[in-house]
């Protein structure tokens, strides 16, 4: 089986692209759309194509009316750690911007994951987060109330939950995790300002104490373009 | 801070057919784009883009000329099993289209990676992976022709290769892989019959032996329609 596909124009101008933003600095400008379109003798549709995909890779961003070289992206570690820890570990200033915070009737399915009884009080936490004040990810968490109710008068939700649940005595036992890649919805792309054309890792996340009681849900949204996941395995 | 953006009438229509979608079988018949477009009152463009979506998350597949209820994600768990036995654990026939198998000299960073001298010669394979007979993924792996160039003889590229690398003796210790989401490039949406539109999960791996000599190095990009990530992490 052999495959030689003719190569399209734009991903032809998308190698040359990438070509030119390697030998730049991030933060860099790079040239713009027209002055490429006329360089390579394409039309603006053709490069605006090859940046677009680079956009979506994370290689170059918008800044302004421009577009400039992109900072890498912020690689989370898969482990225990919480977002705020693995931000840390690689230099960057975390953030987080409350959303929601709310007590909401449990659904079966939740309830269920969460071992507590039907129709149990749920806390649900939506957070923007954020690395060097750049918006990363929209993380939402559903936490057992009557094990972590005492957080709505304790609890400053620009801060680390997962420094907050420790500090109530909690231990990690364990998480189980699944990872997807999806395209935003509406709200979620107005929310970390991106479009609804951006392919977004999707993590669902269920942690467990060390008795292996459940601590949390967590659905995790995190910008494709400026996120990747790291995972360290061993037999 | 609150956030209540208008939802667009396409997502609106998205939620009506994944509540169709619901009741419905794998494999079963999604009603019309221009039936749907009749009964929900808008245009075949609205519903062409909320079809889209559903097809990007996989809940959808098109078969022929129409459109069916696609079956569920291949879950693949990230450990030191093989994509053979992922599949295996979730009741799926795997199987592996050969498309490149040549030696080539591997780059400075190919060579550094695999701890081997530089200019050595590297073994590099590509295959596509199957599940029940459906292009999943493309999987590029390198291999230090020093260690297992006498595979050239005796490997049979349709089958695991993790099980051949076992058989000759090599036990896997640990592997390090980075998890992203990216755009197919033309050649691999040909390969994987999709288009460049597609989110992928795209998965770099290094894996090493127990006395820490690296193995391979191996790039797969998963149709992100089709496959999904599951780590259970612990301390």
């Amino acid at each position: 089986m052999t495959a030689a596909p003719k190569v399209p124009k734009y991903y032809a101008v998308r190698t040359e692209l990438e070509r030119i933003v390697d030998t730049l600095e991030v933060g860099d400008a790079v040239p713009a759309e027209r002055d490429l379109a006329e360089r390579f003798a394409v039309s603006r549709e053709t490069v605006r194509q090859a940046f677009h995909e680079l956009l979506v890779e994370g290689r170059i961003e918008r800044r302004g009316r421009g577009t400039v070289v992109a900072a890498p992206k912020l690689v989370q570690p898969l482990s225990l750690l919480s977002y705020t820890e693995g931000a840390i570990s690689h230099g960057r200033v975390p953030g987080r911007l409350l959303v929601t915070w709310e007590d909401i009737v449990g659904d079966d399915e939740l309830c269920g994951e969460l071992q507590i009884a039907r129709g149990s009080t749920v806390m649900h936490l939506e957070r923007v987060l954020l690395a060097d004040g750049a918006k990363l990810g929209l993380e939402s968490t559903f936490l057992p109330w009557d094990r972590f109710g005492s957080f709505t008068d304790t609890f400053d939700p620009t801060t680390s939950l997962y420094a907050a649940i420790r500090e109530a005595g909690v231990t990690f036992g364990s998480a189980n995790e699944r990872i997807e890649t999806v395209l935003a919805s509406p709200r979620e792309a107005t929310l970390l300002e991106t479009t609804t054309a951006m392919p977004m890792l999707l993590m669902h996340r269920r942690s467990l104490d060390v008795d292996g009681r459940p601590i949390e849900k967590v659905r995790s949204l995190y910008r494709g373009d400026r996120v990747a996941f790291e995972a360290i395995l061993r037999e």
